[in-house]
Parts: structure tokens; C-alpha cells; sequence
């Protein structure tokens, strides 16, 4: 067989394990590709830095339009929106099949994306883009293809795993975590797009896509990140034997009206600490998945880092390459179902609310009916003094702090309650407030 | 679209739930394949047994011959080698894709069914036959396709993990914890299979063919069942903080003269309590994947029961549709590495022993001793009392009991040394021996 042109875009920490590993192993991806695949080029942003690498020197290059339009197969691992986008676009309209790790630019713009394949008849794989290593959109998308997926919940963002995680097992906060998990690689020098939950957004925005056959961009997932999660949250979570994690959640809903919807949300979320997600560590990820036939499956494994993605990015490098070689495609993207994205007020959920209080008689019975007027049910109440470093003595004597788990309600309901309760007398202050998932 | 007759061959717990989803879900399933899915006819032994499903009585035949014949897709839930390999021939050859669950007929006889696939173009699709409903098959021959697996770790049969599980959890011995599992409907009357490790065999031949692109088959397979696995060697494992679990293991190996190949078990063994299989109860399933470039990855559910394993293959229905509606096959087998499989003699792995020995000087000199004869080190002995119940006061007095860890040896060499152990005068008894797996 003539050899399959391979083209990369990109050679950064995923960049450099992907060439690495198609170079060494060649021979191995031959039989498994019934081709041969060569590296055709690689393109980068500027020549001569030394690349951790050992490549002829001769494959760099920085006309990265010239090398997608020569290749059979373009890998793409720049990552952002531009020239990403316009690279991808390319190299699929000259018959090329494309293999991404992008999560933004499909989140974003999915969609034009996969009509291009459409329309060229080319592949358009990205197993890489959620989870890193873990097999979990050829899963969602083949393997489940024939079930009714409930919901999925995800841990998909290593970095704020690994600060919550730091948080819990050193009782830190969070700007000390943060900085312990810059020192260590695990977060980048500015880490907004991991601390507030633009990238876990993204990934649920493609999970959700796959699980309930229909397309969600990263506009219609609801985002909150981790930057106001504290030490006295984690402190409260331990306290009901909860961990507090950021969790992707796609939902299958049904409308007040009966009619099927999804709701797609990325939060800070206490979840108990015998849930399967809970024993979660360090910078994992892992996706747990509920159905209506499979019942409760878990995929768990690293979900970045070069290597751990470079496995994804190649395992789909070998399957187009197989596809190209038996003249056919993976099966496309099913997006048939196209279920309305519902608000983020209709969702229903949990509240962890933890209030300062005047310590007087009545005051229980005026926040208990705050709840009541909204229509939300209390679960547990807790009523303890405050730790005495927050307050001098006499301020704490006077004040005592009041922790309202309530049942399930819409979560519009919940934050009416929380802005009521914010206005009563005698609530000095709502101190936190953090959605509880999870329960089995 | 003309729809797609399918064929179901067999009705019982799985079949049922099949032909329940198949019917309730069809406009779904049209909308995901494409075109419909006719459930074209039902095989079953005999006409007029009562169902858990409501089907039109005309689709039931005992015909399954001309059934098959019929069909573009046929689904075998039979089970057992004959009359299911001679059906799933018939139907292949009269050019229906086929999606089977069997275990059993795969691992004896994959390769002539894959040769029938490959003659006729058509797919053979069985996620069903490993982990019931949790997706691993596809991950393993797609998703990690690029990526170099060295082990594949398995706890694939959920009768067998929920015995044991029993036994660690209630101190009950091994008759009373399959008896409790047959009350339970997690064992068969009849428990051989399960017990004696032949489903965990074939699953195990199935994981490595895939993992290693090498073709494994039940024979090849070493394997010893949970039927001698005592209240004494649970708690043994309890107080090295281990857990006893029936696994499946699937090694990439290097020979001693440096050449590869693979090497292929099922066992009882020891896994630490911190190992993430450990924590896997009941009847639950997991597959734990050491590979060269994603690291270490685990896929967790539900192994068995029949909506489960009916997701598996109705996902397996819907790509094999999905397929038949644009006209090509699902990527074939990949088994060009042919690697050999090697004895069960030169596997590397440690035991747990347990000595029934003399309480005298010299006796851990002497076994010591034995050890080192044979090249096997030792990395922790413990010496404690027998339980009184055991014996007598006064034999107990004369005896101990030795528990030997090793390091890492051949299989071969450890198993002289337990041979060796048993001769020696000083020794009474050799009373348990478990290898021990999962070091991380």
C-alpha cells in the first residue's frame, strides 16, 4: 500500500509525544493500519527551537496551509479558535480526515465543522478533546448508541481536581492550592480557563452533544467555576461526609410541559463521599454515566498530559487511517434528536446553604419560612457556634451559624430562597451556598 | 429506507429485554440507524412458553435456519457452541451481520467465525461477550488502537466477585456464600462455570485477543477457580490489607530470551485494598488497562443481568445498522502480531503462602532455606499462633503457623518451592497458597 501522509499541526508537550510516538512505532501502526503512515511535516509557529523530539529537522515547517493541503491526514493540537478552525476547514476540503484534541473550537463551532466532513466525506475524530486519555465520546457515541443515556457526570478538568482535592487534604485555600498546583505543572501561569470552568464547559458541551444526540455549544452550558469554593465549604462538606468537586453534568430533562429537553452545567457540587466520583484523586478525571439499560458505568483514568492524550490522539489517527484504507467513514456524529437546551432555572437540584444568624428565639422559624414561602423543602438542619477566630467573643455569643440542606427543588427556586433569606433581619449573612449531586 | 429485518435467536432473560427495547424504542432507533429496524422474527425451542415481553405470537418460530436466512442482521442470545455456531455461520454466509453475547464459542472458535465475517464483508460485533454493559471491547480494538497496552487486569464474572465479596464481608466460608448467591439469583443451580474460573477464561481470551492483536483462545488460557479459596485465606488477605478477587489477567510478556508474546490467566488472587479493583463489589465488574502511553485507565458497571447486557448489544445493533445503511463493514479483528502465547510456568507474579510448621528453632532457617534454593526471595514472613479452635492445646502448642510473602519469581519457581516447602520435616502443612497481584 502507498503510505498515508500524515500532517501535524502543532508541536507542543501533545505535539511532541504524538511525533514521538508515530515515528518510533511505525512499523506496529503499518500492520495495525494495513498502510504505512509517514509523518509528512510538521507545522510550528517558528523553526529551530529545540523540540523534545528527534525529527529530521527538515519536516519543520511554519507554511502550515502547504502541509495540510499535501497530507491524507491532519492532526491538529495548536488548540484555540484561529487558525485552528480555518487549518481544519482547509484540510478537510482537500480530502483530508482530520483528528483534533480541540475542545474550545468544537464546543464552539461543532457544528460547521461536521458539515464540512459531511460534505467532503471525510472523518472528523476527537477523542482527545474530553478526558485525555480516557475512551469515553467513541463509548458515549457507539457503545451506548443503542440505550437511553440519563445522564453523565463528569470530573473532566484535572487542574481544579487537583486544587479541591489539596483543598480537602490539607484544609488550604483555594489561592494556596492554586499556587501549590502551578509549582507542581498541574495549572498553567494564569489558570482562569481551568478555575472557572470555561474548559470542563466546553468538554461537557461535546459530552452532552454525543450523549443525547443533539448539538450543545459551550453558550448553553451554565458555568461556574471554583473561585469562590473556601475552606469553610470544604470544612461544611467533610461535616456531612461529602466531597466538593467540579462537576460537569448533562442532564435528559422533561419540561414542566412534558416535553424532553437536556440541561448541560458546569459547578463546584458536594457529592457524598461513598459516591463513585468521590475516591477521584489528584488530577484524574473520570465520567460516570447513567442509563436506562447499562444501568451506572464509570470510565476512569488520567485526562491530560502528553503522553495520555497523544494515546487518544493516535488511537484516532489509526482508525481514520483504517477507514481511509478501506474507502470508507466512521459512522458521523448523530445529532437527529435536537432536544431544546433548558434554562438553568428549571434545573432540578440540591442547596448546601450555610447562613450567620442572629442567636435569638424565632430566628429558625423566619428562615424556615423563607424556604416555605419559595416552595423549597428543608431536608437537615444544623445549628452551630461560630468558630470563635471569626468573631470576638462577644460578636459570637450573639451569632450562630445555621447549615439548611433542603430536598430536590428547580434551582430558580433555591436562589429566590437564598436572595430572601439574604434579606431577612435576622440573617447577618449568607456565607456559602454550593449545589449537593450525586445521590444514588 | 427499506427497514432492516432483524433476527433474534433465543428469548430468555437477555433475548427478552432485546426485543422489549427493539419494539418500544423503534422510532428512536430509526431516527440513530438511518432506517428501521424490523424485528423480523424471535427463534426459540419451543412455541407457547409465556415471555417477559409482549410480541405478536407470529414472530415466534422454531425455525431458526429459516429465520436466519431472512435477515440483514441476526442477533444470537443463545448461548453454548452448537446450535449457535452453526446459525451465526448460516446467517454470515447468507450476508447478515451478526451481534453475539457468546463468550463461550467466541473464545474456542473465533477465528473460523472472523474468516466467515471477512469472506462474506459482513460484521461480527459481540460487546456483550466481556463486562455486559460496559464498553470495552470497542475501547480496547479502537479507542487504544494507537497506544501500546501492557496489561489488562479484569474482574469479568460477577458470580464469582459476589461469593467473594461475601466471604470478606461476612466471614462465612465458600458453600455458604454460593449458596446465599444462588438465593439471590447471582449464581446458576448449577455454579461450574462461574466457580471453576470457564466464564472468566473465555472473557479473558476474548480481553488479551484484542489488547495484544493476537488471536487467544480458551485453551490457552491458564485458569484455576474460587472453589478452594477458604475462610482462612480471606482473612489472611484482610490482615495484609488485601482483598481475594477472581481476576483475569492479560499480560504483554518478554521471554527470557528477550523475544515478546503474551501470557494468559485467571486466578484468585490478592490485590491490595488501595488497588481501584478492590473496591469493586457485589456483582459489579471492572477492567483495569495498564497502557504505554494513556497510563492506567478502568471501566466500571454492570457485568451481567439482562438490561445490561442487552445495552451492549443493542448498541452493537445500531452500528452494525448504521453500517449495513452506508454500505461498509466496522473495522475486522486486527490479529497481525501473533504472538505467542507463553506457559503458565514463566509468568512473573508473588505468592502468599501459609505453613502449618513445628514451633521449634531452626524451622524459618530451614524454610528460608527453601526458598533460596530454588531462586525465589522473600520479602515479608509473619509467625503466629493457630487459632486454638484448630487443634488441641497441647498440638497447638507445638505448632506455628508461617506466613510467606515473595518477591517477585516465575511461577515455575515458586510452585517447586511450595512443593519443596511440603517435603520438608518441619513443615506440617502447607495450608493455603494465593498469588498476589496489582502492585502499582
Amino acid at each position: 500500500m502507498e503510505p498515508l501522509k500524515v500532517g501535524l499541526l502543532g508541536c507542543g508537550v501533545v505535539g511532541t509525544e504524538v511525533a514521538r510516538l508515530l515515528t518510533e512505532q511505525s512499523e506496529e501502526f503499518a500492520r495495525r493500519v494495513g498502510a504505512p503512515l509517514q509523518l509528512a511535516g510538521v507545522a510550528v509557529r517558528r523553526l529551530g527551537r529545540a523540540r523534545g523530539v528527534d525529527l529530521d529537522p527538515g519536516l519543520f515547517t511554519t507554511d502550515s496551509g502547504a502541509l495540510v493541503d499535501r497530507c491524507d491526514i491532519v492532526i491538529e493540537v495548536i488548540g484555540g479558535i484561529e487558525p485552528a478552525r480555518t487549518l481544519i476547514q482547509r484540510a478537510m476540503n482537500s480530502g483530508a480526515s482530520v483528528v483534533t484534541a480541540n475542545k474550545a473550537l468544537l464546543a464552539e463551532d461543532g457544528e460547521s465543522l461536521f458539515r464540512t466532513a459531511d460534505q467532503n466525506g471525510v472523518d472528523l475524530y476527537y477523542e482527545a478533546a474530553v478526558a485525555g486519555a480516557i475512551p469515553i465520546l467513541r463509548p458515549l457515541k457507539e457503545s451506548l448508541v443503542g440505550d437511553t443515556v440519563h445522564r453523565v457526570l463528569g470530573i473532566v478538568n484535572g487542574t481544579t481536581n487537583y486544587v479541591l482535592d489539596r483543598m480537602h487534604s490539607s484544609g488550604m485555600g483555594f489561592s494556596e492550592a492554586v499556587a501549590q498546583a502551578q509549582s507542581l505543572g498541574y495549572a498553567e501561569a494564569d489558570p482562569t480557563a481551568d478555575v472557572e470552568g470555561f474548559d470542563a464547559a466546553a468538554k461537557a458541551a461535546i459530552l452532552a452533544s454525543l450523549a443525547f444526540h443533539t448539538r450543545v455549544t459551550a453558550a448553553d452550558v451554565h458555568r461556574e467555576g471554583i473561585t469562590e469554593v473556601t475552606a469553610a465549604d470544604i470544612a461544611s462538606a467533610e461535616r456531612m461526609r461529602a466531597v466538593v468537586k467540579l462537576l460537569a453534568i448533562c442532564d435528559r430533562t422533561v419540561g414542566p410541559d412534558g416535553t424532553p429537553g437536556v440541561s448541560v452545567r458546569v459547578h463546584p457540587a458536594m457529592i457524598p463521599q461513598n459516591h463513585p466520583l468521590a475516591g477521584v484523586r489528584d488530577a484524574y478525571n473520570a465520567v460516570f454515566v447513567q442509563s436506562q439499560a447499562a444501568g451506572e458505568l464509570m470510565f476512569y483514568g488520567k485526562g491530560a498530559g502528553g503522553a495520555p492524550t497523544a494515546s487518544a490522539v493516535l488511537g484516532d489517527v489509526v482508525t481514520v487511517a483504517r477507514n481511509k484504507v478501506a474507502g470508507r467513514r466512521g459512522p458521523a456524529d448523530s445529532v437527529h434528536a435536537g432536544l431544546p437546551v433548558r434554562p438553568m432555572g428549571e434545573v432540578i437540584t440540591r442547596y448546601h446553604i450555610s447562613l450567620d444568624v442572629l442567636d435569638r428565639p424565632g430566628v429558625l422559624a423566619t428562615v424556615a419560612g423563607a424556604f416555605a414561602e419559595h416552595g423549597v423543602s428543608i431536608e437537615t438542619v444544623r445549628q452551630h457556634q461560630h468558630q470563635s477566630r471569626q468573631f470576638d467573643d462577644e460578636t459570637a455569643a450573639q451569632r450562630a451559624c445555621l447549615v439548611v440542606v433542603t430536598h430536590a427543588a428547580t434551582d430558580a427556586a433555591l436562589s429566590s430562597t437564598v436572595e430572601a433569606l439574604a434579606h431577612l433581619d435576622s440573617v447577618h449573612a449568607v456565607e456559602s451556598v454550593m449545589r449537593v449531586e450525586g445521590d444514588t
